[in-house]
Order: C-alpha cells, then structure tokens, then sequence
C-alpha cells in the first residue's frame, strides 16, 4: 500500500511559494465562512513520520486562524479517562460546529501501539479497527468533515534522517527516542497501518497518504487536500449520508403494537407498599455502596409517557443512595452548545467514573421517539440511530457499566386524568403546557415509535424493561427491585 | 457559635405544608426568570450533619426543575485535578449563567479534612480559609449569588439519632460509617467550623446557619432563604461590590510610561541571528522533555501593541517544543459561554497538566488593557482585577508552575509601517481591520494601561519581561533565552 507513494514527489521552492500565496488566502477564507455553518472538521494526522505530524501542526497553526482551530494530543490516558468507555477522551475534546479540531495520533495510535505492545491480540485489533470505523462514519454521518492523513516515510529515508541527525549534533535535538523507537519496529507498524488503514477507509472518511520525503510536497498536499474539502463541504453543508444505509425500515404492524401487550390492570403491590418499599431500599443503599467500593458504575435510562411518573420513581431511588454517588440528568431540548454536536455529544459527557450512578430523566431515545415522530430528525436519521445507540450502549457494557433502561407506561385515559390532577395543584401547574396535549394527538405515531424502539434497541448489553404505571406504587416497586436485582448479579 | 442555633426550632406539619404551597410556585418561578438572567446562582451545603445535605439536594431537585440546577460533589481529586492548582476542580464545574450550581462540602469540607487528618498546620488551615475567602468574593463581585448553608445538629441530638439507627434496622440503612466518623470527631469538628466559618463569612458571602433537629424547619429556612436572595437579585440584577473597595487607584504621571524606559534602538541580535536562534531553540528543546519528565508545567503570557511580532516569537518557540507537550491559546473576544462565567474562567479551563506548557496568545490581561480602555469594565472592576489576577497568578506559582509574562513593545511609528506592509501581503490582509487602526488614537490610554498593568502585576509569582521589538529577531531571541533561563532555575 505505502509502496504507491514512494514515489519521490518534489515541489520546487519557487511552485510552493507561488501556490501558497492563493491557498492561504483560501484556506483562511473558508476557515472564517467555516465559523457560521453548521458542521465542523475533524483532522486527524498520523504516521509513521512523527516529525511531520508536529511540523504540519506547526504549519495549519501558522496559516489558519489559531482562535478556531485547536489541537489535541492523547498521551496516557488520565484516571477520568480510564474508568470510562475508550472513546469517552475523545468524546469529551469533539470540536463543535465552526470549529477545527486536529486529532494527533488519537485513536489509530493506541489500537496501533497497544497492538505493538501485544496487549491486544490480532483479532481484537481487527475488532478495534472495526469500532473506529463505525465511530468516525458516525461522526461523518452527524455532519462532521473528517480528514484523515497518514505521514509515511520510507525506511531508507527514515534511517538517513535518523543517521543525519545523529551526525550533526544541531538537528540532533530534532529526534527523539520515540522515533528510534518507531524505527525499530518499522516493518511491523507499517504492516499494522496498512491493516489499519484498510479496515477504516470509507467514502465518508478515507485516508490521505502523504508521503514525507518532501516537506514542500507534503505540505502543498495537506493544505490542498483540506482547502478542497472544506470549499466542496461549504457549498452544501448536508452531511455525507452514512458510508452504508441502514438497514431496512422495520415494519411494526399498525393494528398491534408492543405496548398493547402489557397488563395495565390496577393491581395492588406486592405486600404493604410502605413497607416493601422501604425493605427495597434499605437493599438498594447497601448494594450503591458496595458498588462505591468495588468500582461498578450504572447507567439508568427512564423514558415514558408525560405524566407517566418518572419523577417520583426516580426519587425513590434516590433517596436510598447517597447523594455523592449518583446524579440525575433530566433531558430537554438542547441548548446551542449541544446542537453544535452529534446528538449523543451531551450524553457522553455524563458517562459516570467508577463506582457512580447516572440517571438519565429522558435520554438519546430521544432521537427515535420526539425527534422522529415531530420530524426534526430525518427518516435516514432516526433509522441509523438505532444502531448508533446499540453501538452506544454496548460499549457502556463492555466497559463493565450496568446499563438499565425502563418504559414507564400508561394509557391515554389515565394521562389525561394525571394532566387535569396537576392542573389543580399550583407547584406542578408548570410540568402541563399545551404542548403537553398536542403530543396527545400523535399518541398512534409514539407508540409506533415505542414499539420500534423497543424492539431494535433491546438488546443483551441493554434490555429494556416494560413498566406497567398506572398504579404508581407498583411501579416504583418494580423498578427498584430490578435495579437490586442487576446490581446484586454483578456484585 | 452553633449554640446560638439549637433552639429546637419546630415548624408544624400544617404550616409547613401551607407555606410551602406558596414558596415551591415562587421557586420555580424565581428559577425561571433566573434562566435569562445574567448571572448564575451557587449554593453550598456544608455542615457536621451529613444526612441533612443529602436530603435537602434531594428536596431541591424535586422543589426545582432538575435541567437547571446542577449538583456537585467532591471526593478524592482525580489526577487531572490533582495535576492543577487546588480550586481547579471547583473553576472546571462553575455554573454559568441562568443556572443553579449545588456544591456539597466542595471546598470548606477539604479545608476541615484535611485539617481534620492533620494534613494542614493551624497556620495553613487558616490560611487556606483566607484563600476561600477570597475566592468567593471573587465570584460574588462577579455577579455570582453565593449562598452558603451550614447544617448544625446538636452533639446529643447526633448521638440520639446514631443509637436510634442502631437500634432499629430499618433505619439503620440511612446511616453509614462516615456519619460515626464525623461523629467521633465531633468536637473538633465543631471548633474547626466555627475558625473556617468565621474567617470565610463576608456581606456578599454570608453563611445560613440551619439547625437541623426539625426537618420542616430545615427544609422550610432553606427554601425561603434561597427564594429571597434570588427575588430580591433579579429585581435588581448588578453584581454586589466586592466586599472590600479595590485599593486606591493607582495615578500614573502621564509625561513618562514605564514603556518610554525601554530603548527601541534597532540594535543587530546577539551573534548571527539563525545560529544564536538554532542554539537556543535545541536549548529548549532539551529543557522542555526534562521538564516534561520531572513534571514540571510552565504558562506564558504574551501581551503587546497589535502587529509587535507575537505570533512569530511564539513559533519560534513552539518550533523547539513537541506538539503534545505545549499548547497555544490565541485569545479573541470572549463567546457567549464564556460570557456567561467569571472573565478568568475560560483561562483556568486551559491550565495545564503535569509537565506541559501552555501559551497565551493575549491573555486576562484583556481585563486591565481593553476592557478598561474600551470602557467594557467598570472601573471597579478593573481596578479590582489587578488583585484578581495577582491572586490567580499566585496559586499557578504555588502549584509549581512557571509563569512568565512578555509584553512586546514597537512605537506607534514602526506599528504604521508594519501594518501597511502587511496589507501587501495577502495572506496577512485579514489581520489588518479598522479596528486596528482605531486603536492606535488612544495609544495613549493603552500606554498608561500597560505602566499600571506592570507595575500592579508584576509580583515575585510572575514578573513581566517589557520586550523591545522593533527588531523582530532580536526580540525572539531575548524571548527565549529568558524561558531557557526560568526553566533551568527550575530543573
């Protein structure tokens, strides 16, 4: 792969200076025309030349304005970042629209070094190799502009730069034993990029192989590459359709649909609901704590109807946990900040540490319920992001996370009955508002959501459990007993 | 102190409910109007009885509307918190403006424990307290409602209610070791809150002493002490003075500026310019991965006229830096999330970690150059700043960190012909606007700005280094030989 551009390209001085004239005139235009659209770049320069990486840095900074393009280095990852998911460091450092962020190394080299370091086998970089792909057709597909350039030298090159250095002691301080280190295990990175690179090429987010041995040539080539881009992208912002199209629209049949299926029948609940409650979270307290000690963290998802109860189920909860350890996200519509992201930006950014509890009042389900059925999200939309949640909510599993999700049902009967309660009581005459009651004539369109979701999105990383709510106390009594129970599972 | 609360204040259960009725409407309303407003509300619980902070976070959320109060606590600092300056944690989850931030124990709680486990002399306690202080008035006379909450239980009512817990299992879940920690300490404890109260209490900054025996007298003094501050700020919504006026403003005699000292003479650099500039940069670069391994951080600030050679000294030194080691940070006017927090908040956001240097491209120096001279800053408010930012600067150098501070100095005449011949260039026109040129009428003003900002600021914590520029190359080589100096003093 890399063979193909060895090819000893050459730009003279006099051509670099003649062609940098107008590219930096444009590129510093379409940085500042970049500034109000609505999508934002992603670069993410890698290689096995590490000395271009910092000098084209060096470079975008000098040509580009610094004020909107920020750089971004990922060493060892911090203890914040190790006791969440992989991709949460790079998450949280996403630039927002407008903005350009350069990704040194990033992702590509940790799979790469730690296959290097044999701490994963060849088939978990493969599988590695596989989450990046899918992660940055994400990002593509939420509108990012990702640009990707791999830096390759020739060994022979390489050696005589190293060799150079090494004889004259003023480049010397130019190298490092990073690179000696680089070259030492020439071959088998090289084998390792071009697996790499392979497996994350998509239409959406290639690679650039710029080869190095020329830095006019390399230079020229980068700012082109992104100045193109960037030009093409501003002339119709429309995210890139996702590299594959999801899979065909699952078809619910309209006369029965999940919900249906579910016994809202008043029950009493099991024993004295005071008492039951109470011996529920006396267990709940001690098994939060326990989790504390042992570092299992939890990501707890309520959606349901308006008026459902979801407040007063989450605050059972709470009041059997100690207050530093949990925290409860209620989720509206996002603010500006979040709308300059992909839509599970704001999420991320509340992936609890180790040993903490996250309750997420309304959730990224969001997106596959209001946001499809209002028409904010595009039908394509809606459709991928059952397997942008799956994906989501699997790696929250993988990195040990307990991830419940609850739907708290009840009939359009019983909701109504609920609005006019909380009209007659004045603290909760602000929860009603007369949107409140239009989403009351789309009930058909939500539960045909409900269902769809339901069934695409519970999956064995993330079961979605089914809450009868008409009668409330039932209710709380069976989430807080499903809680215990998959806290105690895992402890 | 806490005597004078344990009166055994009781509120009925009839009272309590009919005054509540009318203090939820008005909380919710209050937080309402708050969303809009420009300045954000902090709490604070603190207090021997632990239980009572969780309860009253528990009550707020359901009281208020949960997305825009937002709750922290603070265990063990991690390590990028631990990498920073010790109110870092707290700077990074400020709330901005229109929200409720609750910090529970935040940083009165790490004084006392620290205390507490001896980790601090008396003399370091109080002065940690004398910090505090400081630090939320700094808040405060920026606009922030500070309201502070000390749970107090008596030492009998305490130990009742631990043997109670003891004796009856199903309330025993509500108590954990912690409580008999604090407990066990008790009087210590006491004494401790009673030096940290006093010595952090101020008219902008008053603590609420709660007692707790009644938990509707609790719950019911905590709501109406937070609806009455925060009705009574949006009505009139300025920042409270600092609690003590800034010092008297400083007079500069207007014939002579500390800038005037300085000989612009175009003198030719030390040695040849690119050897002496090779000889430093490889200085530079070997002191940065040393201080890179010993961990040591650096910070530097570069202020000066428009168009004296910023940009050009700071590639000169990143050129000699790794790119995952620095970090530039161009500063332009502030965006409307950094508007919407203290003026040095954006700043501790990019304080760096253990062994890395960031750069200040303009700095909060903007607080005492243009905003006083454009008129963005009320006098007080400027005159203050130069406190502030001593304070700032004074935790970065306690920590450890180098802080070095350049001011680049032309004459207005050289400042002309430096922008005409960057209008020829053109990919350096759009660093050429009006604005420009409209700065240099009050050349003046700036000048005195600059004499007060160097004689204010420049403390044995950070010194300022006035930089001749008119030679561009003499200037950066004088740039960084003084941070190869101020680096090896310290490795």
């Amino acid at each position: 792969m890399f063979e193909a551009v060895e090819l000893g390209h050459h730009v003279s001085k006099a051509d670099y200076s003649a062609a940098l004239e107008t590219v930096r005139v444009d590129l510093i235009n379409a940085q500042y025309e970049l500034r109000t659209a609505p999508f934002s770049v992603l670069i993410l320069l890698m290689g096995d030349d590490r000395q271009s990486c910092n000098e084209v840095i060096n470079q975008l900074g000098e040509w580009m304005d610094g004020r909107y393009i920020h750089n971004h280095f990922f060493g060892e990852p911090t203890d914040e970042e190790r006791e969440r998911p992989r991709f949460w460091r790079y998450w949280r450092r996403l630039p927002r629209h407008g903005i350009t962020g350069v990704f040194v190394g990033a992702w590509a080299l940790s799979a790469i070094a730690e296959r290097l370091r044999d701490e994963l086998s060849a088939d978990e970089f493969r599988r590695q190799c596989h989450h990046i792909y899918r992660f940055e057709n994400l990002l593509a597909s939420n509108g990012v502009l990702i640009l990707k350039f791999w830096f390759h030298q020739s060994k022979k090159d390489f050696k005589n730069r190293l060799k150079a250095a090494k004889n004259n002691p003023k480049k010397a301080w130019r190298i490092d034993e990073a690179d000696w280190q680089v070259y030492q295990q020439y071959d088998e990175f090289v084998r390792l990029s071009e697996e790499y690179i392979r497996i994350t090429s998509s239409g959406a987010t290639p690679w650039t192989l710029v080869e190095t041995a020329d830095f006019r040539y390399r230079n020229l080539l980068v700012a082109q590459t992104i100045l193109s881009a960037l030009q093409e992208r501003l002339r119709s912002p429309q995210p890139a359709l996702p590299a594959e199209r999801p899979p065909t629209t699952y078809v619910t049949p309209s006369d029965r649909s999940i919900l249906s299926q579910l016994d809202l029948g008043n029950h009493s609940p099991w024993g004295t609901y005071r008492e039951t409650l109470e011996h529920y979270q006396a267990q709940l307290k001690r098994l939060t704590r326990k989790a504390r000690r042992k570092g299992l963290s939890s990501v707890l998802v309520f959606e349901g109807w308006d008026a459902a109860g979801k407040g007063g189920v989450i605050r059972r909860l709470t009041q059997a946990m100690d207050a530093q350890d949990y925290r409860v996200i209620p989720i509206g519509a996002p603010i500006e900040e979040e709308k300059a992201h992909h839509y599970l930006w704001r999420f991320w950014q509340h992936i609890p540490g180790r040993g903490r509890i996250v309750i997420f009042d309304r959730s990224w389900y969001g997106r596959v319920l209001v946001e499809r059925v209002e028409g904010f999200a595009h039908p394509w939309e809606w459709q991928w992001a059952y397997r942008e949640i799956n994906d989501f909510e699997e790696q929250l599993h993988e990195h040990g996370i307990v991830v419940l999700k609850f739907w708290l049902h009840i009939d359009p009967d019983e909701q109504l009955r609920r609005f006019k309660e909380r009209e007659q009581t004045p603290y909760k005459k602000y929860k009603i508002t007369e949107e409140d009651y239009r989403n009351r004539d789309r009930w058909q369109d939500y539960e045909m959501a409900v269902t769809d979701m339901v069934s695409r999105t519970s999956t064995h990383a993330a079961r979605w459990h089914l809450v009868p709510a008409t009668n409330k106390r039932r209710a709380r009594i069976q989430v807080i007993k499903t809680l215990c129970h998959a806290l105690k599972d895992r402890l």
